[in-house]
């Protein structure tokens, strides 16, 4: 039973996805990860959308691309928090991804990150972040996580040439 | 039993939706119309999509504003061809509608139209032209709504002052 | 006799056409193709346009990008629903090429698809199912190509690492 | 037989394209206008295009919003330069309009100006300019009309509170 | 001791989120709220941020507009999640606070909503799913809520005449 | 004495502008070309459209990018028309040079073409079309020209496979 | 002798600019202010940046829309620093002023502020900020102004109701 | 004691900031230049900026990409003129930096110039010619940069094939 789920739309978005993957795996957070994709896999969707509470899911992560329905469709299906991430596209860099995901109505709210990869990663760290609420080691790892990306950020100006 | 449905996702989109059933009313073809929210009411929806051949329609035309996830999920749920128009927005002015129903992934069709009440009043007359393949009445029709319109526009013209 | 013609505004939108082509070649529905220029070859869009019916066409589809005329102009010459491919374009990414096709006045509708290889394949799909009303062959040609997609995606979901 | 012909697609265009008009006025150019609209008459307006040599039109104005193929579609009939307006618009404020008609394809160009009444006024100055390049008499007019233009900018800054 | 703090950035921003606070109204869970502009004063703006967790609040809400750093500003001073409301925008509808807000750098994400009241809406809604993760009571409130909405949506559609 | 000034910002925008010259070389109309900077040669920019007329020049054709104001500026010191070509960019594509030169204010327009290599051509044919209204040789070659274009177009559908 | 001057494009401007004299006034430091138009003004344009620094202006504030070429033709003939105001615009919000006063090329810098009157009264703060470098008075100015924003900031939080 | 500091938020600025320092380096006038991240060191960036007046700074340029809040809120601590460059990004071209550097709220201006390297190049020479204000070598030093500019251009136009 994992605390987190990991949906994609197409397995075209895991590049993208793996990015928040490898920062559940840092912290060591049990997650499940699957492709989903809502316009393929409707029925699959509903199921997995409904059936998170009862898996134990506390927040579920969706990435998806263009008219990127999936994480808008499983917010609608569950009462967990929904990340999502607006995949970059070839045309219109993501901008589609982005406001078909954010631009939610009233009532449905997805909790959406940035456009591609550096979305993927905080989609994991804004999971975390929520999880860490109640769980003050996961917090902590937040605020450990931030002290060395705070350290690696001050070292760094060491090398301007 | 009429051979096209009409949705919307909120009552908020029937002033521009009624812009459509007027020029269905016209080309005297039954219609059903309704109110089928994506996110509050995805199991009807899914329901209806999932329906829609049993039910003899023939062309579905779906209306939703912002994050439209209307016509794209009832596509992904029936082999008719559905029919989106991007409601306007407030504060994008209806790109993030136009987005989010017509950059459909491959595989799943939505036959978007403009922006706003000339989108709905085209959704119509694509519903209608696409009944019109096969009923020369109807494709009849739609070649003497065009004679109107011309003449209309021709007699405009007089009015330049 | 093919049921589907095919155009395109110039040569260089047949890569993206192509997949277009290639799901009616899988779905063995006749269809025609060919180069028509809106604005390199005007008569010959109206005479194909205008001929469409009497040749027994049912569903017309286009492709262009910039200032993408074709589809509407077609639209306007033929009662026959039109489905319009935007090609991506190297300066906006084809954002032109969307709303020169999408915002179309009202009494001529264009059935607009995604930007670029997905409307292609979108634009024959959507076409198909158009024919798939009448057409119970074709019709569960789409159920089943869509059963296919999900097969695939499911399965694909397995290639997670 | 009048050296300017104004055109646009519907009497919506009216009030913008008036501004192009009484600028004509001023300068005593005669010119004919009318609505031409290029997906309600489009036998009309090839008619129109491909009649202008003859007619003795020098420059064609033609004013259009959403998909605005107009500007284009005539200039596409015609070894004339055709001036486009791109016409404000509800939803997208016009960037639909302009993007439709200035991103014509290699081959045929419409000389674009800015969106809406701005750039009908700028249609008329420069179709005059275009008319001046031959015609000292109008060419000085330009020259006339912009010293007044530069008087009243100077004149204005008094009144500065 | 509030489990939600609700700040915003300046007074014209409290139309918007009054729609927050009226849903956090409704489910009865406690808040505070308060002005803070991360530009007029960032000294309370950190103070607020890095005193968080210590006063025992689980979740933020923060909305601005236009370069609305205040969301991401809070975000980079706590382990707590923050859910960021783009505030709608006279000269560009908004999408100037929604990319403001969005497209944080890896590292330190914000939870982004829709823009405007919508958005404000979602947000508290997000913001009690996250509580309801580990609150049944809240939890169950989200689902009865969203049973309401359904409820609502489907008797509106009723009223289509 | 040429007929036709060919002016760029920079020589970037050489590649660009070539493909202009390259046209005019085809009719065989002279012209002459130069880097005129706004910014970096702003006295030479307004000598060189200060003499235009007295230099015999009769249209000028001018390329730049991002705040493109050369165009602009030319044409608000000479009464020839401008004919604006904006340059592809690689932040923004070129919709900042395209912005930049088509909303010019009343009274100064510039004859605004596509962005990039494509709206270099038809700068060049547009100047030539002008030059047309005057020289039914050049008038001629354009009708010649077009008829080129359409042969190509036409044969090139032969080669779809 | 005034240290800054303040200069638009047309009285249209004026009820944007009027706030940044709103604030300079506030600080008792002198300004002249005046129309220029930089397509009906061109050589008061050139005259007034070329003799900026003998006249003893410091910095140059100028606000501009559409096509909004005033800024940086100003700081093309002038070493001194240029403040640009991109007004905000009917059709497109000031996307057009924005793009064109910000993207100058590399040489020549225009300080953008923001779109319509927040970006003039920064326009005034940046002005006043640039001389205070040397004149504590002014720098003390900033810092008092700023309390005082701070102030009416905290206060205005105890009105939320 | 530096009379200019350069910021930017992360490393990845660092192939843009490069083109500021190096001209910078060509006027000879002395600056510091560090890696400061708004959201990873928050701390870092406000004791920067509310110390930068007493370590003697006159002017701070500040890059940042996406949602660049670092300009932004480095000018909210401190009343010297900070410039903004906004970093191109990969999904949106920089459109997100810029919107989120220039649209600072009434009170708090950041300077900004162009996106990428071009606005970095200016933000230096705009750094130079604040502090050219009240140094007649550093503003000399500006109008021998232009000349240079300037000679540069004219001679370019030589290379024209």
């Amino acid at each position: 039973m994992s605390q987190i789920s990991v949906v994609m739309g197409s397995m075209s978005d895991w590049p993208t996805v793996k990015a928040a993957c490898q920062i559940l795996d840092e912290f060591g957070v049990d997650y499940d990860k699957q492709v989903i994709s809502a316009h393929r896999m409707p029925d699959e969707m509903f199921a997995f959308a409904k059936g998170a509470v009862a898996r134990g899911t506390k927040v579920i992560i969706a990435c998806a691309g263009g008219a990127a329905h999936l994480p808008g469709m499983i917010a609608a299906n569950t009462p967990l928090p929904v990340v999502g991430i607006p995949g970059q596209t070839k045309a219109l860099g993501g901008l589609d991804s982005l406001l078909s995901i954010v631009q939610m109505p009233a009532g449905i709210p997805v909790a959406t990150t940035a456009i591609g990869v550096a979305g993927a990663k905080n989609a994991a760290l804004l999971a975390l972040q929520i999880l860490g609420i109640n769980d003050t080691k996961i917090q902590q790892g937040i605020v450990d996580y931030r002290q060395q990306m705070h350290d690696r950020a001050v070292e760094s100006g060491a090398h301007l040439d």
